[in-house]
């Protein structure tokens, strides 16, 4: 009569912060499971002050659980759902595998969580830039309709992943103390040296030569990410994804066009203003503005540099927010909490 | 019968740079007077394997010049240029003093050369982003005509001077180190830590709080610069600067809408090719994009990640440029080689 918690891919970057938010938010684990490639397997991670042995994936271990978060990669969710499929488990994949799929729902708890029902068993949490964006796009969909959107994005290496993040401060380390070192091996992570620099291919190429290839992965994500969630399949958008050497927290520079062209600066600001995960950071002349530094670590997405565009009813604006927290983990957790009731429902928990 | 070359600010970043552009393509000096600050005077240059004392600024010896660079900031510009009219001297200025006066030409060599006339004695070199963004945008308004630009900007920390440039990598080794140190303190050069920090904030700020106090200087010259240069004041473009943690070249993410509708990826491509000053760099799948590492001390702009937009004839592509470079110290040596037959002239020199 407890919940037990499963988190595959624990030891990874976003299985990390999912411990740490569901601690912050008191999530009701009473047991909990981390599980994690072979190579991984025998580690400890630390919960509530605990350190829990990290085991190997385990399907049938996984069909006990009530909650299991995938975090290992989309070829692990692609092997693991089909499999979880009738029992008991709700799943809360947070990688690429069924984001599109539209037997299964693709949730941002502040724009669609209605979405989201009891009857599902499978949810899939957004690519993070596309979240992140979605939060400030979503209140702007809904006040004025959005016609255009054209997105760059300023991304950090954490979402590379832990070994991108080491080889950032390696590069610099080398670079700062003058020593030429080992040249940094191109890699899918980093196809070019991470330290000061500004890589603009994040995710798979398609290695084709048609006009698809030229999009990167992740460009793609959140274009049809965006569509999705807003119910827009159809809307103009353009994503530029780039990586900088930030450590922590994504910024994305976003330029919209709105469908209602009387809309003005005050009433954009009053629609971001109070829209739930957002939080206006913009007094240019006093120095607030969005930053990933602030945004390492916040809930929401901090918004600002807001300013008319070049015709009526378009605006530009700058956002930040942290990929690993509120960009994969943090969501994450909180569509399990939209199902709480039914999960302990389910397993007899009062 | 010799040229006297004089450089205002030839201590700073701008400056150095003159130095090594003016060696490299053997611009003819025969006397160098390099000039700066009262602070930096007695100091040393560097040129053709020479050391040549830094005087503070003289405007009579100025006056006795055939060349003048200045690149002092523009208060020193705007003091200098009205004293130095009338007198031999051709005047190139790197600040934004004279960019928008009308009596000066603000020339791109690549773009608008034939602005330049041999009655010019004052002409002004635009801004290090304007100038890396005009090579990409002159083709493409040529052959198809622009409709609108949307630009974010991805700008080396050298761009805000030597000092932030160390106050950067001072950052880094304390962050590197572990070791909190002293928290640096805001500065107009850095308004927010420079390490692994995006900071959508350069240049001066507008105090008020209208409208147009919402975009920064450097938004604000973009824009004017671009408008004037093609000769298109009514030109609609978005531009968002942001500083990243990049030791030297510019990158810029641009998204155009071009009049011609019927432009393809095979067009804009074939106009991009063939345009002065730009390389293209776009194979993706070959991991060929531009970069700003790569991008250091090249005379043009890498060109790469082109594909089509969300609409016919809207286009995206990112770049990358030498802003102490191209933006800055070479355009300046292109405009005097320009008017080299016009001063070898007027000095006597055969």
């Amino acid at each position: 009569m407890s919940l037990r918690v499963a988190i595959v891919g624990a030891t990874g970057a976003v299985g990390e912060e999912l411990l740490r938010v569901m601690e912050q938010r008191r999530f009701p684990v009473d047991e909990l499971l981390p599980m994690a490639s072979p190579r991984s397997a025998g580690r400890f991670v630390e919960f509530r002050g605990r350190r829990v042995a990290v085991t190997a994936i385990d399907v049938e271990k996984l069909k006990t659980c009530d909650v299991a978060f995938l975090s290992a990669g989309a070829s692990v969710s692609r092997q693991l759902v089909p499999q979880l499929r009738g029992s008991r488990v709700r799943v809360y994949d947070n990688t690429s595998a069924y984001r599109l799929d539209p037997d299964v729902p693709l949730v941002v708890p502040e724009v669609n969580a209605r979405e989201l029902t009891d009857r599902h068993h499978v949810a899939a949490v957004g690519n993070c830039t596309g979240i992140l964006l979605l939060l400030a796009l979503a209140p702007l969909e809904r006040a004025f309709g959005l016609a255009r959107v054209v997105v760059s994005t300023y991304q950090a290496v954490s979402g590379a992943g832990r070994r991108a993040l080491e080889r950032l401060k390696d590069e610099l380390r080398r670079e700062l103390d003058g020593a030429p070192g080992d040249v940094p091996v191109p890699s899918a992570a980093a196809p070019a040296p991470l330290a000061f620099n500004c890589i603009p291919a994040i995710g798979d190429i398609d290695p084709g030569d048609d006009v698809a290839a030229r999009s990167t992965g992740e460009e793609k994500k959140v274009v049809a990410e965006v569509r999705r969630v807003l119910a827009r399949p159809d809307l103009p958008i353009v994503a530029t994804c780039v990586r900088v050497p930030v450590l922590r927290a994504h910024s994305e520079s976003v330029y919209v066009e709105l469908r209602d062209a009387g809309a003005t600066l005050a009433t954009v600001r009053a629609a971001l203003a109070a829209a739930p995960g957002v939080e206006l950071r913009d007094e240019l002349a006093r120095g607030v503005m969005p930053t990933p530094r602030q945004a390492a670590g916040i809930d929401g997405i901090h918004v600002g540099r807001l300013r008319p565009g070049d015709q009526p009813g378009s605006f530009a604006f700058f956002l930040a927010g942290d990929q690993l927290r509120k960009g994969a983990a943090l969501t994450a957790v909180q569509l399990a909490e939209l199902q709480l009731p039914a999960i302990r429902a389910a397993s007899g928990v009062p």
